[in-house]
């Protein structure tokens, strides 16, 4: 690290570190950081906005709080890079977000600063009262602080949690207001904690604050007592209600949370208080970094190189989000039962445009997959045809709103699930690669994983006359199209590279983005002069086996089943299932390559996702030669795998 | 129908002939409803109080609203015996929770008066805004109600739904606070509805509402609003704070819900306020029924043919959850981290007395699933040994739980699945079938089924050092001893009928409560001749797969994997996987039992729960003596399936 550049934090290694500084230095520390967190993450590529927002909180909560005795959990986690730069990974932070490099989120293997790992929003609360009762029961007098932002209030989990708080716990909430979740919060709640700062005059105890309490260091706490007291007093006639209050909880604040020292005023007066506290901190996502400022949605998260003052995160009009938005326009258009519901994702989803052409018709639920999935179930029985667009990890979710409240009544709903593949860059969080198997096991449900933009147009189109629910299912990337090129004999929901009796060595059936891997990998054979089909299907469920078994000769050629996800329940056990009572699959070398009881982690540096969950190309080679081939036997397939 | 005895509810066939009754009917209309109820419930068991404490605000809902176009939703359903019974389907009443029969739940294949059907808690209100939504965009006029018990405000789903109200729809949400959901309520946010109850002089209002304006019908509404907004004027300095009205939703109540006409009066004038409306009700569960009313947890659910004067819903002393409870005590006894946490079902799990002997490391957190599980592991991070109680179909809600918190992070939480087996009396929503196929697919869980208590025992003793997840899932009864005495071969996690070698014409491999059925099948075949060898698995992930294989011979006869489960991911898919690389599978007579792709439901009176579900004892028989048997041909089957 450049001393130069950052004098105060490269001297900052741990927590003890920043605990030392004067206020001077940590305002410069704050200013440092913020300037290496532009640098750094503007090569990476990650959460921008959300942590410039929470820079003075780090500091602050590291300054007052002994991490890791006490335990500092990151609702979400992708707002802990700060947390991560303090907590002595700096030196490593120009890996975040690489195979084997710092992870975007917090994660329990990479540092005992990390109490608690996420990825998912609205676990942070629950997870506290876990840890905070551990300790009373224990008899530990740690700390165990939370910090969530107002987003996380749309999930229902939290209010789960808020309804099992208890007083006496050494548990401190922070909840981080920036009215923005990922875009802006939506609903009810939101507003309420809103008007909590609006009605408790949160600019006047910001001035005060700063200009008289800080500036009166030794009669600091006990005047901000006074005041407190005589706030409340006042409190019912002359401010409006607190959720917090009135459910039983000691509430603190709003208090300006990039201001530095009134923050830590705050958490040592919710120390102090011993009992559980709601401590309301209110930060600018972006602060401190114009573009992020004025942006703030469009700098939640960047991409790798991205130029700081050309931002543009609207490029993607040609992946598989961006048309199922413009299709589902223009289905609205001419029929005005469709609605579109997500899940705090309308630009992450493509349905920016939807919201602004059918306001009436597009519903952004917040972070609540469960209330969006039964939602658009009561949407559907009351005779309109949603479309609900969830990316697949959080669809895990909605498992059960699935299961009970769509399947089993058998209600129209089509959901388009999203990212469903690997996630190189977030990781096992989110990962798309469960969705085929829960839903497979769901009664009653389709499964589509169209591999271009007609397929994707067909099957949103042949969704709206299904008597139950349809999932359509796509990576972020657009068509496979390398992939598509080579596959060129197409019947329906089904395309191959090879017409059924050609002579081959090998063939590779397959669905989703992981065609591309295997079209990659059938070329390095060919290289090797093995011949090796590939049969890319499109319905996965239910599977039209006749229709794929006309594709195996009677020839004991190898076939793998090829899956970019989970193996149990997957369409490759379920093809088997069927493929077995066919003559043609006796004694056949027959396997299933799919990710195998394990969260396709990529443990070190340069590692390919698809070879750290056990699907890459030299694993598809090393099964069609027989299991012979290493990566030296087949340096082709190991180029792929590591390209 | 009795016309004698029941002399008014006798001509109730639709909900026009509720609507004509004059008070003195409606009243006697209550009056013979509750006895009908206690008559029926008593023979054909059910719920009874929370059916007992809803028979006014039903007729209420009848007479103000117009069913089926006003669409009247009950969250969970379990509450809904008296709406089915005043919209056409008392004389099939008996048939209650029966195969064929009324389901205990709305559903809505039964009725059009039922517009959606539930089972799960929590969901009503998403529900009923997807029906609001889709009328106001489609310009109907109509209403749509949904009825809420305080209970499900302990689930985050509520929220949600909450958090996405909006103001200009056609929506009346009824709370109906009974202090109770199963048992009584517990959290925060119970505590703030009673609070509005008694800051808003809910007494007061009553007797008020009663003598003064209900006897006055002509100006009864002009007068109520007035009152109302009287009360609204001086309720910022005289009462407390309202959640509801603090989110901007428009309030009503509360009303004692056991007084028909005053809730008749709430609810018109909810109807004619033009806005989403949120009404709460005060209803007395079991009222009328003197054991009901001071048991109300105990007569939540009753057996069929209870003695209704005196009822023992704790006669379960030899079953898995009781015995789970029992040891959970004894190790609770002498290792200070053990917790017990459960979502609502105390009484249910097994855990009464561990609640009474351990107070502070007992947790009953309400209908909140998700909370539950990052609760057990934060309590486990903190280094606990928290075991997690919830019915398999419940924990379909903490699916992304279990997998995002617990599983990816390793986090060692022991997972008692209680209920897992196919529920005749409650049906498709309460079928325990999912549980192995969604944990299996979830990497690095541990799934064991035990057969009796010792096995109970040393799986749970065995968590306490695992490394990660453990799930211990076992059936609503006792030890599958009749099955148990068959399967004298013991070996670690793995019991059979037969040692290995011995000479046998098939082999049935299966786990669970169905090993029963298996080994009643075994029997039926030993009858004409076939000798069937039944293997129980007890440790279901990992499979010990080395240890199954030992149980099949070379002879290629038939072998039949049995599951009381979803076939797709299952338990015997995931052995097959395995199963297919040994040598002696090839050739083999191969085929997984299970529940395909449907929802085993019961269509028609006196069917087999299991022969609905195609795993039957006669589906056994087929499979094993060539596909060749029906009914006729086996006639000991069918009378097993029958019986």
């Amino acid at each position: 690290m450049n001393k130069e550049k950052y004098p105060i934090l490269s001297r900052i290694d741990s927590p003890e570190d920043v605990k030392v500084l004067t206020s001077e230095e940590c305002r410069a520390l704050a200013q440092e950081t913020r300037e290496f967190l532009i640098e750094n993450v503007m090569k990476t590529g990650g959460h921008l906005a959300s942590n410039l927002g929470v820079v003075e909180l780090s500091i602050a909560l590291h300054r007052v709080f002994n991490s890791p005795d006490d335990r500092i959990i990151w609702d979400v986690g992708h707002q802990s890079y700060v947390h991560k730069i303090l907590t002595g990974r700096k030196e490593r932070f120009d890996t975040l977000r690489t195979p084997g490099g710092l992870s975007g989120f917090t994660k329990r293997t990479e540092s005992p600063h990390d109490p608690y790992g996420a990825g998912h929003s609205s676990t942070a609360m629950s997870a506290a009262l876990g840890f905070a009762y551990s300790d009373a029961i224990s008899k530990r007098g740690n700390y165990t602080v939370a910090v969530v932002g107002d987003g996380a209030f749309t999930g229902g989990l939290v209010h789960e949690a808020l309804n099992n708080m208890r007083k006496n716990l050494r548990l401190i909430v922070i909840i981080n207001e920036n009215e923005m979740s990922i875009s802006k919060n939506i609903g009810r709640f939101s507003r309420h904690i809103a008007k909590m700062r609006s009605t408790r005059g949160y600019l006047k105890t910001k001035s005060f604050t700063r200009k008289v309490v800080s500036r009166i260091p030794l009669v600091g706490k006990p005047l901000f007592r006074l005041i407190r007291s005589i706030k409340k007093a006042l409190k019912n006639s002359l401010y409006g209600s607190n959720y917090f209050e009135d459910i039983g909880l000691y509430y603190l604040g709003p208090v300006d949370g990039n201001d530095e020292e009134a923050v830590e005023i705050l958490l040592r007066e919710a120390m102090s208080s011993k009992q559980s506290c709601i401590v309301h901190v209110k930060t600018i996502k972006g602060k401190g970094f114009a573009p992020a400022e004025s942006d703030p949605a469009g700098y939640h998260s960047v991409a790798p190189g991205q130029d700081p003052d050309c931002l543009d995160s609207h490029d993607g009009q040609s992946n598989f989000s961006a048309r199922f938005g413009e299709l589902l326009c223009r289905m609205a258009n001419s029929d005005e039962r469709i609605c579109a519901v997500t899940a705090a994702m309308t630009d992450g989803c493509g349905l920016k445009n939807f919201a602004h052409l059918y306001p009436e018709r597009f519903f952004d639920v917040g972070i609540a997959e469960e209330h969006a999935l039964i939602f658009a179930a009561g949407l559907a029985a009351g005779g309109m045809k949603p479309f609900v667009s969830i990316y697949s990890s959080f669809l895990q979710r909605g498992y059960d709103s699935i299961l009970h409240d769509i399947a089993l009544q058998k209600i129209p709903v089509t959901v388009c699930v999203d990212r469903a593949s690997l996630s190189e860059k977030d990781g096992p969080t989110h990962h798309g690669i469960f969705d085929v198997s829960f839903l497979y096991g769901i009664p009653g449900t389709e499964i589509y994983a169209p591999c271009d933009f007609e397929s994707l147009e067909k099957f949103m189109d042949l969704s709206l006359s299904a008597a139950g629910p349809v999932f359509i299912r796509y990576p972020n990337s657009g068509p496979f199209s390398s992939a598509c090129e080579c596959l060129v004999y197409k019947e329906p929901y089904l395309r191959s590279s090879f017409a059924p009796g050609e002579r081959l060595d090998g063939i590779i059936i397959t669905y989703g983005k992981i065609v591309e891997k295997a079209i990659e990998a059938s070329f390095a054979l060919s290289d090797r002069g093995f011949d090796c089909g590939v049969v890319m299907l499109e319905k996965l469920k239910p599977l039209q086996i006749d229709a794929v078994m006309k594709y195996i000769p009677d020839e004991k050629i190898p076939v793998l089943f090829l899956e970019e996800g989970i193996k149990s329940g997957g369409c490759g056990m379920n093809f088997y299932e069927k493929a077995k009572k066919f003559p043609t699959m006796l004694e056949r070398d027959f396997e299933i390559l799919a990710i195998d009881d394990n969260f396709a982690e990529a443990f070190s540096a340069g590692t390919d996702i698809y070879s750290s969950a056990g699907i890459g190309a030299e694993d598809i080679c090393n099964f069609m030669t027989g299991h012979r081939a290493t990566a030296k036997d087949c340096p082709e397939c190991a180029d792929i795998d590591n390209k």
